[in-house]
């Protein structure tokens, strides 16, 4: 909010309506420590706001010719929602880098494992093979989609607000929209078209950004506290002896970060509806839905922000462990194979007649408890379409991955042209 | 879900997978009314949604030898979800219509009512006074930004879903990506980097816009129902006679438009929440998480839709009364002209003490009842600085609107820039 | 609406203020198959529900004599208010029944698997031993804390609505209280100490409890859920051949039931938001809020019924694998009984140095994938303290259970209890 | 948490499982001033909680003799989740004790202005005289409904957790239950059936009470900054003269107090949805959805604590005026006299014909703008049916009061009733 008041003056100064003086007095007043906060925080009460008494302690700070310059022509929505828009600037600014850094790790492990063949698993349960880079190029796409979203809003949409008691700029005079037009310039913040205090899409975009980024990241940790499952075990996180480690069970090792992140991910939509429904605000100033949006805001910046963080070390050190990969795929004589197998057979026989002789099949397997391969080496059906070699072909995962590759690649391509 | 089946077959077709004459069979057979809806939705809870039983309706509906070619090598999330494109795609078109009426609606009304001098309220309390018109041309960019964002998601965002059982494409060998991209152009949707089951970023951004839909139309309802109280009586819904009646008390008029255009904006939050929540999906598809988007963007998409439509009629019906709206800039002598008469003597006493004494003089009228203009015109210290026509000028809010008619301006050229 | 209006005129008949037959007359008027719902539907728009439109065809529908009669004293919140606590009241039925059989089926399973070890999982992570019926036990609470949540705010909070125009029932005179008394009476709802028609904590109760059992049934369903991945595989539903199959995957068998529930889980809390926030209703009623808890109750009550449904069939036809659990108790040579080891050692060398020998031998074995069993017996320090038989034991889940047994039968005695 | 720690060393010394001087000592250890916060916090990530590291503190606080029993038998949840219930116990006690006063505010004017008539306004459009007494009742009902509630979850759901590792109690032997007795007396918290770690429902109560409770302070408040309204101006804040005031707007009296508990409401609910949403917990421990509770309540239960001390400022100091809610009774001469004057008519002409009298009344008042008295009087239809007394007594609001004074008594003695 001081940063606001300082570049408020010098944009007035900018614009001829401050002396150049008064405006570098009250811009080297407006540092943070000379300001007694929790003093400001009580008196906050009585204004409903935390501007009125930082702009009396600000206007006692400077010379008495300073004074009439302090706060020209703002009214307190215009210093907070400016301070919004510069925090939520700054802050974005860090979980973009984050958010980066996991898109890359992301990217390097499609490359790394773009020929890992994993089970897919769909409703929780074995579908197909992929492979795990596939698996990571589609937390690629999902992670740039959300840097786009948080990128675009930081650029675009993160803008001043300047529109003094009640939208008009009244005692700018004339001057008010080249004030404004300064202000921005200076805040390196986007110019509204007219004031915004009581039009807050800018804020439901930022929020509904910030929602959309939790919820990717916590796509991607509950699929690494599923994989990290001790029956699943095909990928831990890897930071070290004490990570994830428990005081009473020492064989622990919890996807700690995971968890974290899924925890952010709980919590952001509540703040994004709470932003959303306080989009209805009254007339000029909102009777309370404008107060609603301030420490939802900060809390939804840490959330995201502290996510972002736990992302870039849960992903930098991920520990893949193939073997363990390739052996659930063989697990039950390979029964996610019946697909491929199916596929393979209606060649020969038709899709219909392909589909009951492998659903035969598959039901033997599971209710007898026989690997699958074997009921189908032992099928009279079966044997008279396909060879041995035909069938081994059939049941092998990596040549049944469809387009896999061509899909890496593409996300990988797509990551490259992210700015 | 039947016309995704229909332009899958037929992509495919163009692909060169399937023989043109059994497409041309499947789409001929993709017609609802050939099909047992409610036989549908009962086999559907086994297998957890509605595609496995139409899929088999359909190709019991067909000739044998385009049986295999029903539904190849689609999965029931990509039906769903192409569906779920398709149907929000439609559902946009017309929301963005009835969008488009209302901000020409706001723009009319922000020129007809330019200089229509009106009291700016904050916290529910008179500010300062403003134009009708600038009111209007809020309204309008609020809007114009709702529909920017809905027209960025529907062409842009809502994409065909092909990926197979589990994203590989696998049934379809090295065709699939070629396939999703004709499929794409057949249905007039966005062609994904990849099969996107479980990177639900597209849904988000979908309810966000609807929900940021919701809450700007939100906020013009709330304002006219404020401003419609017989208190303030400064517009009123105009639909004539029974529109807005009570059976019971003769003399109502409700705002019966605006009422339930608030109504949608009290429920669209929990939507997006849902939808927002939602984008934890495990794996390559979701246990529920899935699922629980299904009806929550359908009843999304009729609430934005039905706000829409009633905003239509609020606004362009909206009768305003410029008479009130000055009577109340009056009422108490002028008590919204506090700041403007201190902005007047600010230049001859300086700001403090111009403060000071309009600070008396508001506070005499509030306590004593007195109207502020008679406070003025007979305190001793303002007639030293200033005539009686400088009074009545400085009480004038015909001339205390600074920025006004620019900032009307801005917002009609921006929304003539509007594609 | 109709019960509503047919026994307000009985009401009225009772207290003196209606002739009986008029009422009779009214009362016969009031079915549904008589009227004309997509008329009333239409007309609902302009009066802002759909009261006043059926207000008046019931009107047209008695004789001139008995249509003074209609709607006597009433306003169209009075007849919705009451009509959404007779439906919740009803709905509440059928999702009491649900829930008893489901509590039923949780302590049946406490009882049959009271002994049936099986691996704990904290943060998806082994932990511990415990029995399969000490986890349906947890359950088992939990839906018992739903029920009588449910089961109080039915009988106690589920009320008629009669106020009048504005709360102060003018039109009946001295009558209102002893008319609203009888109502309340013949519809079997709670009578309020006064109107409520913005006093809206019993809609919040109704729905705090709602999704307060979706999140019970939720939880329930995520673990079986989690309990079916075929590389778990310790519980199925079985709910025979057809169940959870997949179209394309022959192999698959879905926890569909479980999933459509997490499904509601997902969405229940949503409309809990809605209600919630829509308790800010405006003076005697609200200009939207009211509106917005129509469709929101009426989804929540739907939702939390089918969940309801469906966790009385998962959980009935619900297969549990003893061996399995058994056995993933096993792996790892044991390592979930690091605790246990820990526990016993400490009672010969102190908890300090116990826990230190159970820390290595735990490292070691998951790091040199040697089963624990083994490092254990092989460790001299252990073996310092502990024989064979002392070390078996240790390493014996069925040993080291704690309160299992007596927690089992706590659940149980307080499932007796319940009403 | 320190005083869950020690008051389990306590309890378990009470149960003979730990030595009286152990136990003393760690409690006397317990001491906040005596540890590292923010190394706590630092070291809180690698484990996933804060419990972990406190409890290593603690530990090498206390003598090697006592450092065996420091947590003995408790995982980190049983602390956390304990010390959430202790720390809303006693938050709890602060709201009751303010929304007490609330209530006692509300019934004092209901008292004060039980004859205080005014307009019922519904839709926000006037409806039919009422009193402010009967509105201050009808919150009355409201703040005691939402006491209940939390008096309700205090006394009976905000309870100690005991389950060790993972629910079974194992470390404490045959003696867990007996201890996690000892420690709900110890704590004056209720004892659960059995450990709660992943049944939420008491979480769950907790979080909805609080919601509910600032709905119904959000509902008071949202009537009082409508009443606060210049144009309305029947009710203000009475704080004194910095209260609500503006640096730039010397005539505001802003409502504060309404703004901020409006603003409360307006975020309670994305609390308690996330508190919903997180019922949803794997297992025996969740991996995310419990750590999303922590910082939701704790904000909840500041935010709910700030509305009751805004709330008792704010109805305490609360200024009404009888005079302006009389004038507003009798603008437009009347209209809102309606209902009544047609339900006096009924009596001599039937009903239909006296609707449609007073429906052509109330249109020409409107239309012509003539004040509906004038209109009235000169009626020759209604004057054929009623004396000049009559017609008086029929625009007399104080006569159309109906039950109201019966309700304020119902409201007075069920508040009487509350504990």
């Amino acid at each position: 909010m001081l940063d606001v008041e300082a570049a408020l003056a010098q944009a007035e100064a900018d614009a001829g309506l401050v002396p150049p003086p008064a405006a570098a007095e009250i811009a080297a007043a407006c540092q943070v420590p000379l300001f007694d906060m929790s003093g400001i925080a009580r008196r906050a009460v009585a204004a409903g706001n935390p501007v009125a008494p930082m702009v009396r302690d600000l206007t006692d700070a400077v010379s008495a010719g300073a004074r009439p310059y302090v706060h020209l022509g703002a009214t307190s929505q215009d210093i907070i929602d400016t301070a919004t828009s510069l925090i939520a600037h700054r802050a974005l600014g860090v979980v973009l880098t984050d958010v980066a850094t996991v898109a890359d790790a992301c990217a390097a492990l499609s490359e790394e494992h773009a020929t890992t063949v994993m089970t897919a698993r769909t409703l929780l349960q074995p579908a197909v093979p992929t492979t795990f880079g596939l698996k990571a190029a589609a937390w690629l796409v999902a992670v740039d989609e959300a840097r786009a979203q948080l990128d675009r809003v930081r650029s675009e949409r993160l803008a001043i607000q300047l529109g003094g008691a009640a939208g008009t700029l009244a005692t700018l005079d004339e001057n008010g929209v080249d004030v404004a037009r300064r202000l921005a310039e200076r805040l390196g913040l986007a110019e509204p078209v007219m004031p915004w205090h009581t039009d807050r899409t800018r804020m439901a975009e930022l929020a509904a950004a910030l929602a959309t980024t939790a919820g990717v990241l916590g796509k991607v940790a509950r699929d690494i506290t599923l994989l990290a499952q001790a029956e699943v075990a095909e990928v831990a996180e890897g930071e070290g002896a004490d990570h994830g480690g428990s005081s009473t069970l020492p064989q622990k090792r919890n996807p700690i970060r995971a968890v974290l992140i899924v925890a952010a991910a709980e919590r952001a939509p509540g703040f994004a509806a709470t932003i959303l429904h306080a989009m209805v605000q009254e007339h000029e100033r909102a009777a309370g839905a404008w107060h609603a949006e301030w420490e939802t805001l900060r809390e939804l910046l840490r959330l995201v922000g502290g996510a972002g963080g736990h992302a870039v070390h849960m992903l930098s050190s991920l520990r893949v462990d193939p073997a363990r990969m390739s052996a659930h795929l063989r697990s039950d004589g390979g029964l996610v194979m019946a697909e491929s197998l199916a596929h393979r057979l209606s060649r020969e026989m038709g899709q219909g007649a392909a589909r009951d002789v492998v659903r035969r099949c598959s039901a033997e397997s599971l209710e007898r408890r026989v690997p699958f391969a074997d009921v189908v080496a032992g099928d009279a059906e079966v044997r008279r379409h396909l060879t041995d070699a035909e069938i081994a072909a059939a049941l092998d995962p990596a040549g049944y991955l469809g387009s896999a590759q061509a899909l890496i690649r593409r996300a990988r391509a797509a990551h490259r042209e992210q700015p």
